[in-house]
């Protein structure tokens, strides 16, 4: 039996975990990401935790460190500019082997956390998925042909940055109008909640919230709040419509839906379907939905299937 | 050297071409469509047009025959109905081999003209290319990591379906609101332009054309005609971000244009560049613009590509 290493790289923690080439998780831990000095410390710090544990546990047979990484990446491993992170344009796999004498390999991600969904979790068994991450922003990643899908730059699935609706006003972190992430994130569903409440008189539980959030929107409408309700009527019809535009391009089987937005759980997928349907093209219409099943587990399984479909495994 | 066929099934006509297995077109020829009786005479006449063929040139070496059809088509020969052609649901591959005797392979048409543009046209040398084709409809055709995309039920590439203003009044041929066909279209040309002229009094040249057109709207606007700029600054607009969304999705390196609106050539990239940039994300926008360049024989050249690539030759 060979093992290996799928590593989550997010923006304040590295989630790291260890598997056997059948994809079984042994264990897993964590480390902080130093985001200080343009992240100069990230690639150490995992190379050492993970060099400590091969020592410590005298692993053998390691198959290699896949590692996803917030930014696109290039299918030969170099990533271009990872705001989150402070990092600039430089090759991850490369320094990643420098580090450990391992094989390592880098991809987005919200695509390796896909990979992991079809790989693991609900997609399991499709070679065609559409996953979307509703979580801050809105990522996604593409199973196409049993393959992911990088692009040409590694920007393949950056569904969140499409743009929904041009006549919005307000502008998204990108400086665009009208994006996806604008309605559909849970900052997104917060900021409806919030335009909801200052443009109208109605009275809603929300109202007495002193930092509302996306879940309490959710609780409200469950609650039977009407405003509340109204708000989720909005963000369904802006989700249906934006994931049929998607489905119209690569026609999945399956649509998975994970990141917090995702915890409300089948009220969303009820809430989606119907605008979904209405939306999309009929040959794109046979869609199964789902949640994603891997929860924060999602991108070291598919971090480790990375590397292990580059060891031929 | 071995030989082959590339068929481009079209509702009026079938065109048939003959290749070396270098790609070089050696001949091509016509026939008619054939849609009566549920299209049911449309297979044997291909089948028997390619005998008659082989028989009087004495051709040996055959590899067989690919196709591009008008509907989805799955991964394993079968269609998804041909509205067009009358088919409904049966598989044109094993069909063709059937009549034939020939190993046949059978795909989208706008996915196969895709195949064709990447393998001998604008797209030579791509791995991940964006091919719309702007004709009566708007189809499209995708390739990613050097592969078609398919999609799991052979309708990948949908994009004319997608859904660009869902506030539109008028409803598309699919009976939706908005989608991309209604505006890019050389269709949804010539209604923007007869909106104009209905909704306002402007002087234009267009209004003494008899019988509108999508080529009077281009020459019109070439000649200075205000009215005609105005329509085509909007079709651009909704061209550019359509792309743009489309971009987000797959992350092209180059995006190539066909049919009749793409006749415009150099003036429809200036028009649709500056939007195109205004709207995408900006890991998505080192993208090439260009004019397809094999025009009607594209669909050709890529259904070949299929059958060769079937073969692994």
């Amino acid at each position: 039996m060979r093992y290996g290493f799928g590593v989550d790289l997010g923006g304040t923690t590295v989630k790291i975990a260890y598997f056997d080439e059948n994809g079984t998780l042994l264990t897993k831990w964590e480390i902080p990401t130093r985001t200080e000095q343009q992240g100069e410390n990230i690639l150490p710090d995992i190379a050492q935790s993970v060099l400590d544990f091969i020592r410590r546990e005298n692993a053998q047979n390691i198959i290699g460190i896949g590692i996803g990484v917030p930014g696109p990446v290039s299918s030969d491993g170099v990533v271009n500019r990872c705001v989150n992170l402070g990092w600039g344009v430089f090759n991850v796999a490369q320094e990643l082997t420098r580090l450990t004498g391992l094989p390592a390999v880098a991809g987005n991600d919200a695509t390796v956390a896909a990979l992991g969904e079809c790989w693991k979790g609900s997609g399991k068994g499709c070679k065609n998925m559409l996953f979307a991450t509703l979580g801050t922003g809105v990522g996604g990643g593409l199973i196409v042909g049993g393959h992911v899908l990088h692009g040409a730059y590694g920007a393949g699935g950056e569904i969140g940055h499409m743009i929904l609706d041009p006549r919005e006003p307000e502008l998204s972190n990108c400086g665009k109008h009208g994006t996806v992430e604008q309605y559909c994130s849970a900052t997104g569903i917060v900021r409806l909640a919030k335009k909801a409440l200052s443009e109208t008189d109605c009275p809603s539980s929300l109202r007495s919230e002193s930092a509302l959030t996306c879940k309490a929107v959710f609780d409200a409408a469950k609650a039977g709040d009407s405003l509340a309700n109204q708000v989720l009527e909005q963000v369904y019809a802006c989700l249906g419509l934006f994931l049929a535009n998607v489905a119209c391009v690569v026609n999945p089987e399956v649509i998975v839906l994970g990141g917090g937005v995702s915890k409300a759980g089948q009220m969303l997928l009820d809430g989606v379907r119907p605008h979904f349907a209405a939306n999309v093209f009929h040959a794109c219409s046979h869609v199964r939905f789902a949640i994603a099943e891997l929860g924060n587990d999602a991108g070291a399984y598919g971090a480790f299937k990375l590397i292990l479909e580059q060891a031929g495994v």
